[in-house]
């Protein structure tokens, strides 16, 4: 129903305090969602607080810091140019005050920041705040495994949350037509329906599923499947055996969650946005493909390529490749990974790429 | 166990009379298959004769038979140039002929020809033959649906297995890694095993499942998926977007089959060669994905396309979207099937591409 007042900050018709949302997080992902996020609080006046706060780490652009320029432009001039950010969304240089009293917390940074960060908010969140995580990958660790949601919600103690999908940032923040999915926990569906509120429009449509490490974990493992994808394209192997890695993957990514993941639903993997479709996409485009069919086709390790066609910056598939193997060979599992086990022993062990499917 | 007889015709050590092996049809895809099966039954004396029959329908090639051009020079020069055929791949230009007391037939001919083939074969084939399918599509007649396997089953009173995959045909033949799905009927997997035996290699892997309508609806249904793929492509909407609508096909052609079908298995659709990686190579490759985004880019209507890029050939995605759509119109249910109406609608109702996803 229609709220019988327009303020934004004050309670509502519901009688239910507004929520505040808050973006730990400002790259080119982030900022694509912080656009989507700003614009949708806005038809939500009696649920949300208006204003989005976004944790951007502080850099100077031409002489000018990063958050003015967001802040008057309304622009990430630096990792989403050319988008208009909604005036909503305010940009802050410190994780704590971007999530001060935050009731709803969006954590979209790189991996390696995560834990820091966390810590650094302890308290400071708003009592029965809930968190969702976007970011890829897998935390290995004394030979356990976790997705970056856990080590959220252990920190914070805060009940976490997972966004994946096939979203090419740009193309999201361009409005073209895409899906996403969250992983929520366990009983806890109104938490992700006030997530589907924050995300929600007709060219972004979000789907529900209870299961956060299956969403988490179709976005870390998709990079391995992305890798052996690349050796089929440098091989010139063809549309077949393209298709059929990609699936022999798919069903390896599913194996493994199930194996070592508590509550995993098979079909996060074979029919939401964040497993069929993100692998599609993340397949056929996307660095991991690409660096791959370089390695074939040039013959340079994986090392001299990121340096290459990466600026140094490390590869997501072969990485999760070797957390992952690392991960099995502890428990003598390697070899019922085999695709798995093939990635990794072609990028790490010199192991020969024609042999890729030769143990599927 | 080894063969104490070297003998092909006999009757082996098992004590088994060894079964006889006729495909019939020659095509692309039925020229591949055969020098698959013509190898493989090589390997099996005890269980095949060596003789596989295969019909071709005669036509002449520069004034030579094509089947004294198959039976001397062992390639199809016509359908599959460049490839050998195995020698004991015996063309012969009658299907009665190839099918006589045949134990095993492979049928893979155009759609249009099954009928009048079956009819010609009946009370010809070996008692207690079993029969597999390999062509694409549905038949609907008479508001009903049905799927080939079942036209030939009936007309020949012989069970019907069917076979899909991800299986580009000059790939397959090329012995390019590649994998496929026999679908079997319920309690017969020992038809399933013997096909299993004439196809599978290191580079052509069979997946069994028992779901024969399941592997066939995923043979025809990815088609009209296909021309919705391709118009994102002439839209230019990106990854995100086609992966979305792939997805979301998969879903209805699994949902149509579960609807309309007994026995059907949704992880045919989700976790086969037959669906997901079938539908990949068709929605990445294909005359149905090329056809749709000249659709879009160029703005001629699909019958000149069909007449320009390929000699006036049907498209069998728009036709597959036709029937579909007729069969659910006359069940008042194409509603519930966005994206195949979407697809009828703009190649046949003046539709807006544009408008493709909007009701999804």
């Amino acid at each position: 129903m229609a709220s019988s007042s327009s303020s934004s900050s004050s309670s509502s018709s519901t009688g239910k305090k507004p929520l505040r949302l808050a973006i730990i997080g400002s790259g080119n992902w982030g900022s694509a969602i912080a656009r989507i996020a700003g614009n949708n609080l806005l038809q939500y006046p009696d649920l949300f607080i208006e204003e989005v706060r976004m944790y951007v780490h502080q850099e100077e652009i031409d002489g000018e810091k990063l958050t003015d320029i967001i802040n008057t432009r309304h622009e990430n001039v630096k990792y989403l140019p050319g988008i208009k950010l909604p005036d909503n969304v305010k940009a802050v240089d410190s994780a704590e005050e971007a999530a001060r009293d935050a009731d709803l917390l969006i954590f979209v940074l790189p991996h390696q920041f995560i834990e820091s960060v966390c810590k650094s908010l302890k308290g400071k969140v708003a009592k029965n705040a809930r968190a969702i995580s976007m970011i890829k990958g897998v935390e290995v660790k004394n030979g356990k495994i976790r997705i970056f949601a856990d080590v959220i919600e252990e920190i914070l103690g805060c009940k976490c949350a997972a966004l994946s999908g096939a979203n090419i940032a740009n193309e999201v923040a361009e409005d073209k037509f895409s899906e996403t999915t969250i992983g929520y926990r366990p009983g806890d569906l109104a938490t992700a329906e006030r997530f589907l509120k924050v995300f929600d429009t007709p060219t972004f449509r979000v789907g529900l599923v209870e299961d956060v490490a299956g969403v988490s974990l179709c976005g870390a493992l998709k990079n391995v499947v992305a890798i052996a994808a690349g050796f089929t394209d440098g091989l010139g192997w063809g549309s077949n055996a393209k298709a059929a890695v990609m699936r022999i993957g798919l069903m390896e990514m599913k194996r493994f969650a199930e194996e070592f993941f508590e509550g995993v639903k098979p079909e996060t993997f074979t029919e939401t946005s964040a497993g069929i479709a993100d692998l599609i996409t993340t397949c056929y485009g996307g660095r991991n493909r690409k660096c791959a069919e370089a390695f074939v086709t040039t013959g340079k390790p994986f090392d001299v390529l990121e340096r290459e066609l990466l600026n140094g910056q490390k590869l997501q598939g072969t990485e999760t490749a070797k957390e992952v193997y690392e991960f099995l060979k502890a428990r003598g599992k390697q070899d019922e990974y085999p695709l798995f086990r093939s990635v990794y022993s072609i990028a790490y062990q010199g192991g020969e790429v024609v042999n890729l499917t030769s143990r599927l």
